[in-house]
Parts: structure tokens; sequence; C-alpha cells
């Protein structure tokens, strides 16, 4: 293993969170190079474990972006499906036909129902901006939800959301 | 606050380890943008601490090259001196007239004094190499020190680095 491979492969493995044991999905920077695959995949492959790449950020000019998102992407190709299945990023960054063809999963940030502004450095997008119009598969709200104060206010909250984006899902099939 | 910035902020001052409360220099990468480094600074700046930033990395393929370095200097010019003080890079990122003049701090990983192979996925330079011939100031060694079994050997090697180190920095010095 290289020297980040084996760091990442015992914070996957063992520390206060022993991640390995109870994740079936677990998402790491591409930054690093390669190493950081292979360090996951050791630990990873055995439990039936699977990788998501951050290929892109939804933060405010953030780095995560042209050349580096295409390397993103290179990596996981590289690396094979056995253990790499998809990307955080805010649209397909399967761009080739090619790749196309493996159905990547792509998981969405900066997803939002209200709130647009952007005294947040973020751009929040709808459900329905992010599934139908960038063809995202998962989205990951933060804020949204858990900025509620009241646990049945989050739960209702929680199930706009599921229902957007299903809906937007839904209708993205049919096209 | 942004999003980021409230993360990192959150990360810096509380959790199990209230890093603020006892490093004098914490490094963070530029990747999400410059929020990360307003988010550090409303709790660094008050507490009279300094950040550094990763501008480069030392593994293998890794993607902090390029432009991604260059955006990093960038982020660290325009946040100003009173919090970013330099850089983990491999080598000067202040190419410009205009960033030498700031004298920033130049950190640097990948170092050992015997390793150079490369099963590692990692490309170790020596000390001379990083100080005069990189114009490093601070050498970063890690596996060549941590590697070491008994606690004597340990510390005669590390200070083997130091005076190599030094040795090289009074050599940069009279050039």
């Amino acid at each position: 293993l290289t020297p980040v491979g084996n760091t990442v492969s015992l914070q996957y493995s063992s520390g206060t969170h022993r991640i390995a044991s109870w994740s079936d999905l677990t998402n790491a920077h591409p930054l690093p190079g390669p190493g950081i695959i292979s360090g996951l995949a050791q630990i990873g492959v055995p439990l039936g474990r699977a990788l998501i790449l951050l290929a892109e950020m939804s933060s405010k000019d953030n780095l995560a972006t042209g050349e580096y998102t295409r390397s993103a992407m290179r990596m996981a190709r590289e690396a094979g499906r056995e253990f790499v299945v998809g990307f955080i990023a805010m649209g397909r960054v399967d761009e080739s036909e090619e790749d196309q063809k493996e159905d990547w999963l792509v998981m969405t940030p900066g997803v939002g129902l209200v709130a647009k502004g952007d005294k947040l450095g973020q751009q929040y997008r709808t459900p329905r901006e992010v599934v139908l119009g960038s063809g995202c598969d998962v989205i990951i709200v933060g804020r949204g939800i858990y900025g509620i104060e009241e646990e049945d206010a989050v739960r209702a909250e929680a199930e706009r959301y599921r229902e957007e984006g299903w809906k937007a899902y839904e209708e993205r099939l049919k096209l």
C-alpha cells in the first residue's frame, strides 16, 4: 500500500468510527490520487462495501472542476466497478458513451426546496432541477433538513424532499 | 458562514480534538473553495493561530497540480496574511515577484534519507534536494521516522533529518 493508502485503510477499518464495519457506501476525495482507492478497496471489497468519489462539490468557487473532475472519472474507470460505483457530482460526469454504459450512480449535494439565495456561498437547486434537469440519481439534502428544530417538522420536510425527488425521477424515465 | 465554513469551524473549535485550542499551525485543503478559510479564520484569528494551505501533495498521480495549485496560491493571497501564512507544497509555489515579497512558508512532505524507491507510490527526495534544490523552508518526514521500532533509534533518525535539513538551509542562504 502507498502511504496514503495505508492511512485511509486504517481510518476506514479502525479508529473510533470503524467505518467499514457499518457503512455500505463511503465517499472519498480523489485528490491524493489512485492510492486512496486501492487502500480503501483492500478493506472494503472483502466486506462487500462500495466507494463513491467526490468528482464535484457544491460550495462556491471550489476547485473540483474541469481537469480535476475528468481525472476523478478516469480514476474510477481505471479502478473498476468492483468497488467504485459512482460519484458525488452536480450532474452527469459520465459524459462519454463508454462511461454511460457503466451506469454510474450520481449523488448530488446543494439541494434545497426553498433557499435559492446565496449568502451561504452555496448554490441551491431544487430536486426537480437536479434529478430531471441534470440527470442525477440521488439528492443529498443538508441544511434543508437539519436546520429545522422540531422532530416532526424534520420528518415532514424530509418526506417532501423524497416525494419531489421521486416525482422528478419518474418524469425523467418517461423522457 | 458558508455550510463548509460552518462545518470546519466546528471541527476546528469543538469535537473530540478541539484543534484550535492547542495547534499553532493547522493545514487545510483549499478544495472546497474560500469558504474553508473564512470558517477557520473566524476561530483561529482571535486565538493567534495560523493556517497552511495544501497546494501540492507528494503522493503518486495526485490531483493537486497545475490550475489547482495556482488557485490555492490565489486563495491564500486573497485571504491575506493575517491568517494564511504558507503552503504544503513540493517547491516554491510563490512564483510571481509579488508573491515572493510575502515570504510564504513552504513545508514539504515526501522527504526521506534512504528510500528513493517507489513501490510506495511516493517519490522521496532528500532534505538537501528539498531545501537547497527546491527552496522549501520546512521538511515533513513521515515513514522515515515513524517506521522505526526502537525509541532511541527514532530519536537518532529524527536528529539526522534535522541536521541534514539545517545544513541545506545554511547552504541555501549562502547562494
